[in-house]
């Protein structure tokens, strides 16, 4: 029959949590965009509005962007492990991109309002989560895409990438909660307490944001949602146990 | 030889990582203490002074214990697992305990004060935490310490009761780093952004905080560091492979 050129189907769940991420994902940039749009009079570059860029940049690459470069391995389980690779690097660069545009928002939204830079909490946590994730981001570029690394040097790499990868994509989440809560406090210190609409559309906002980190932590986790390797993929780590395990290669083509 | 008798050492480097991991904990409790004593003019019940034993409990109880609880199965990875179990169950009991002091302390002292409660994020992300935390505990004790759950139950439930833990265990410093902000905003808002000691010492004991959980969650994840199953608990698993792969199981013995 047909059925061997199909691809086998995608564990069950799968795909139901990466849906489910999916909508909580816009669901984020929806919930920042009313919170900006509604209570702190929208978003503009060149304006006293400056400011609302940071915000908005900083979940939409730190956190939704970043999520789902963290997810490719997971939805393009059957598709040539280099095309996969490139969209991961592709998706995390341009989520540094729009990080990076959000964080000279707040520099120059700061130089134009004298407001000091990088006292807070929310700074120094945001400011070493993104030189980290910058780092991550050529480590990564180095070891898996350019053609020097070694088999083996990838392979002692990789556990590292993965575990630095959740641990700055958790971070970056922490971060986003830290600067709603100082946004809060900074604009409506005295109200907050009252339950005021702005208030509580920000706490959902971050509670949302936990919300994405859980389900996409737990589709990154679970051992058996992890992408199986393709038929010619274990040929090679087979090809490299040959050369490396026996005194001498059988093979001389390189 | 006598060797036979000795237990295997613990792999290279994992040791190390714990004894960071505990000099950074015992440095997390004295840099709150040191915030709360010279800043914040102590701790004590009775008194105004009641507000600051909610900081101090929650760092001790929801990341000092909370991630020691997490790290047994690490440390003492040559017990009987039934003992390792019983600390575990221990050491996040004693931080729900403790916990819940900090709690009911914040709570009183927003009574005392007239200030409402659970307005803010980190009051609705803590209570979401400390609130799945003990469901988590309660599961946890269900499952694996009372008899009547089913090795296989036990063996689906694992997976999910580890992910929970080290998401709680995150959540739980994310938290901390909300209460931080809050309590610099409310407390020096105007001279936090001109570089003040408290300011800095506080915002030190949140990048302590996220470096305690990078290390204690680098141990947990670690796939080399794992716990090594002992030779009895093979044999169960082995016995229990018979029973339920066999069709009729060949032995009576329950």
């Amino acid at each position: 029959g047909m059925d061997g050129a199909l691809p086998p189907p995608s564990p069950a769940g799968l795909s139901a949590y990466v849906v489910v991420s999916q909508l909580l994902g816009l669901t984020l940039l929806a919930t920042t965009g009313a919170w900006l749009g509604r209570y702190r009079g929208g978003v503009a570059w060149d304006s006293t509005l400056q400011f609302n860029v940071h915000p908005l940049c900083m979940v939409l690459g730190m956190v939704f962007l970043q999520g789902d470069a963290l997810l490719v391995y997971r939805v393009f389980r059957h598709e040539a492990k280099r095309s996969t690779k490139a969209l991961h690097a592709l998706l995390h660069g341009l989520a540094l991109l729009i990080a990076l545009v959000g964080i000279v928002a707040v520099f120059e939204s700061h130089r134009t309002k004298g407001i000091p830079d990088m006292y807070s909490l929310h700074s120094w946590c945001g400011m070493a989560t993104f030189v980290l994730y910058l780092l991550q981001w050529l480590l990564g570029c180095g070891f898996f895409l350019l053609p020097g690394a070694s088999f083996s040097l990838r392979g002692r790499y990789k556990p590292h990438h993965i575990f630095f990868g959740i641990a700055l994509f958790a971070l970056s989440i922490a971060v986003c909660l830290l600067g709603i809560t100082e946004m809060l406090l900074f604009n409506i210190r005295d109200s907050y307490s009252r339950f005021v609409p702005e208030g509580v559309l920000a706490n959902t906002l971050g509670v949302l944001l936990v919300a994405f980190g859980l389900v996409v932590g737990y589709v990154l986790t679970r051992d058996d949602w992890k992408r199986p390797p393709l038929a010619e993929e274990l040929a090679l780590s087979m090809d490299f146990k040959t050369l490396t395990e026996g005194e001498s290669p059988s093979g001389g083509s390189q």
